[in-house]
């Protein structure tokens, strides 16, 4: 095998050159800090036109865990809960991140099928709550992950249906949006559609993972957890100095539609895949909606992978995930089927 | 006036051109996200060379409040308190930051001359203490800031001294080097001298300040305190998933001595710059032992200065503050006293 | 029906008048506040008589939220989580008053059956965990509820085996003893044996819900925990300045064996009720080793057991939760028997 | 000397008569738990009748600390401050409980005469905020204790004035209360005008100084604090399963003056000791407008002090506290005023 091929994660991929030529040519003169810079002033009206919505607000931050736990203290009280699949990275992947952030909020995992959650699930959940009880964590906010991380996909309709449960209580919404962009690119929405029309008031806007080199966002179409967040932000130590170097990889990456051409290549490239590997009669343990693809090996079969110069996760004995990124081309996903295929005979 | 001069602030200048290269570089493959890549192991091995012990641990974070937040919250209970200088950026600056990370832990400002904290005032500070007694927040943690926010600067025999009394109760010690580059170019010393060696547990290692693009760190002299960083930097969302592109700034930052150059560069500018300045006569309120001064206009000085093309911050009616940065040349320092000798006649 | 009988909660009773007069007998005359009086150092001797061990500290608190809450804030970092069963009261009836006070740690509900946490679930939760990955909580601390919020109590053994799967991994052990009394009571153990002798650190010492006013306390075997909760426990506000009244109702509560003795007249009420409700027929979905049982009736049962005069709590249509207290008789149980008879025909 | 006269702290004193037997009649039937009870829902009503306000809320807490930091924590957002005088309570001898329960924020002492905040104080701190700035804590509430720590009282106008100050920029009222009834018996005025009238939004009402067994409270003259409070007092542990006793305390106190007159006894012993104190000649550091003094006797006065028999605290080596009580008599501040005399002879 020449040369191994990276399934393993989409942000062990590198920078999209758009979004390093974004950032060089922020550097070129001073500028004042703390995001009193034109590339943040630009920055937020891209969003607020990217978004078609003229209140949005957007603060970078760091990583996709301050998105969704600093995003999230700004929309539980400290005796809330926030509601999420099961499989939620929030619940799962965090080490408690939220419930610090969020003075000693709690997370209650539900059930769904695609890995999403079923309305249903929320509303039983609703109706075993003793609402008004201090004894009892009081549900405060949805959390949504889009794409989940079993790569399935919601669509708009599915979101305004749990927003509508969820409104029967006056829960918050929010959409872990650390693969946005994959979600857009599949369902083929606009983002409005996908979050705030269908009722989302704050976004973790994940850019890391689709080419940008250092920074995610929190995008909040809510006036007063935006007002919030201008202080939690800034405490949890995610206001930069040079923000501008942050603002200047999420502006480049939303002007032009940058965001959804990298994440339809990504896409594509798990189609291909997918495609391969059904034919081939591996088992799909999810429907590969967006870049993402978990698929059954019967043993030994992951180490043979790993012999043909594939890179993956192995989940266990048996289950591997395969991720697509920016930087997977239709042919990578057709060379990594052929090895696949080589490694089944 | 043709073009302004920036001296506002060292974080409103660019890039390092070397940092630059070596995060493009840095992209131009696959890498293991959250740390498990060669940028950062190589990046571990630098920061043990560099400051010449076996055990330093090193936490890339994205800002100097995160630094300082998450490192004292490591080495400070919750019942804990942490004695800083009066006018510390960890007191002043954080929007209660460290408070937060560190479980409701206090901080209590002190005095010394020269921005600097007095071992004498630790010393009362200690005396009031009532020690094992739960109604009162327990000293747990010295703080200095070096550079101090005021531009003066703890010599190691300093920073010693306070160790030495601090010890006395068994304190932990922590240096905000938000600007260490600039302290150890002008004191002359080694990384080693001015922290470890001196009895410092953990220091907020500052690049962003100092040509870095995104990126400050922890760096832990301390195994205890490093194995809860482990888990307190993930959970404050400062684990970013490609981890490699601050790696290879601060790697690059700290190989061949970069950082002191480019703190040089800005010490330097700023001696030409006081020098100017006494000999206007101008009233300096800080010696100016890094890349910061403090000087008196008497009104309306401060708004011509405005007039001459300086950028720069107003303190209050008469005070401003003057900071050079590694972009600022002596030529722009000479050319700075120049336009205030102008303003001021 | 002339008057009700009250079994809808233990801390439904009243006092137990030895516990009444040993407080107005502390309050004849002035002593010093925050436990600096002799009723407070009898209380510190009379715990580690009892608990058989000459290290063990007691901190007295005004709930059982408190004390288990305060306890595993002193038991688990604020990256770690607290493995509990599934029922258990902490993870369901505390408002996520230990993420509080744990500075944002988490709770994991596991299984086990008849509502008691199976070593086997302990087990699989170790396995499933992704030790020393940041990106997860990770288990440290084994809480107990014994008796359990179902009725049913550990014995010794059990409780130790659970502990040698816990120390595999380090973890330490917290016992909520809302009703250990109860449980001593029933199983006819020793309270060492029950607690520190099986390997437990710190128990949640109930007292209110079996006789006492307004106490219940932690009590303590491990010097480093005790260390922390003489401050964690007075910053959480429950620091009584005339600590005497809380401890003098603790000393009586614990002397002579007050506690055991009331605790038995409760579960022989129990008993008589448990073996009443089997010989009329009634399922019972626990077994009543203390002073609890959950009973099903089927619809219109339950409003039938409120027209013959039964206080009780309804958890659903269907099913009826009786507790007994130290005030409840025999004859009371009795009368309960007769009247559900009634209810039933 | 044949006995010790009790001077050291009002809580150091027993229970008055009337408390104990309103315990003692609460604990004879069974009663619903969690504050579902008949005192407690008298409690609510007398606290509306005697603060004269319709929608005060009453939280029975176990300590001064627990109304204090609990009620600030509804006050105050976790980026914000709390700004009292720089010896209050709060402050000094919490151990930081306010920032933990308020998610770290921030406590910040201003100067004032007589240990009373002074408007002028408040308003320097206004200037020196930068308002809105992410990077500095926000001022949100004031915090007055009354009488201080030092046994000077505010008036209703002096609260007011502040509290005129406070509304510029929308600062909660919280008034410390720990002794307040000694602060009414002394100013004469009704506790409305002490208090909502004046401006205070949220009251820490002391009880066991004053004769109380086991029990302050918060009262709440806010809606929306008010709702926040039923889960915070929660989740800190403070709803004592067995409510009833506390809430019998607290209407006993509240009943037909009681609190009122219990304060008057020991203020009035205290004008006896104070101008006995000043025929002396000793030097009084505080006009003692409640039950406290703080006197000055130069050494070796002190350790002769103790050997008459008198119980105090001393403050350093010349400087001494004496509190009287309910229980002090006038008699008793006589024979110390005859004792120290003798001491000083």
């Amino acid at each position: 095998m020449d040369t191994t091929i990276e399934l393993r994660s989409d942000n062990a991929a590198g920078v999209a050159p758009e979004i390093l030529a974004a950032v060089a040519a922020a550097g070129e003169g001073s500028a004042l800090a703390y995001g009193g810079d034109e590339w943040t002033a630009r920055l937020s009206e891209r969003v607020a036109e990217v978004f078609e919505h003229p209140d949005a607000r957007v603060f970078p931050v760091i990583s996709g865990t301050a998105a969704n736990a600093i995003g999230l203290s700004a929309m539980c009280p400290p005796w809330g809960s926030v509601l999420c699949h099961d499989t939620a990275h929030v619940l799962r992947n965090e080490c408690g991140a939220t419930s610090m952030f969020a003075g000693g909020a709690v997370m209650h995992g539900l059930t769904g099928d695609s890995y999403k959650l079923a309305p249903e699930s929320v509303q039983i959940a609703f109706e075993a709550t003793r609402w008004g009880d201090p004894h009892h964590s009081q549900p405060a906010v949805l959390s949504l992950t889009c794409p989940t991380d079993h790569g399935t996909v919601y669509t708009p309709s599915e979101v305004a249906a749990l927003v509508d449960v969820a409104g029967e209580h006056g829960l918050r919404v929010h959409m872990d949006g650390a693969r946005i962009a994959n979600a857009l690119a599949g369902v083929g929405c606009t983002p409005a559609e996908l979050t705030w029309r269908a009722g989302v008031d704050v976004v973790s806007l994940g850019a890391t993972k689709n080419g940008a080199l250092s920074t995610d966002a929190i995008v909040c179409f809510d006036t007063d957890i935006a007002e919030q967040l201008v202080y939690r932000v800034k405490r949890a130590g995610h206001v930069a100095s040079k923000m501008r170097f942050q603002s200047a990889q999420l502006d480049a990456y939303l002007t032009d539609g940058l965001w959804l051409r990298l994440a339809g290549t990504a896409n594509a490239a798990m189609t291909v895949l997918a495609a391969g590997l059904r034919q081939l009669g591996v088992e799909l343990l999810n429907e590969p909606q967006a870049n993402m693809v978990f698929a059954r090996f019967p043993a030994p079969g992951v180490r043979r992978l790993e012999e043909v110069g594939l890179l993956f996760y192995a989940m266990d004995d048996e289950v591997v995930r395969f991720v697509t990124s920016f930087q997977t081309t239709d042919a990578d996903a057709r060379e990594a089927v052929r090895r696949i295929g080589q490694a089944l005979s």
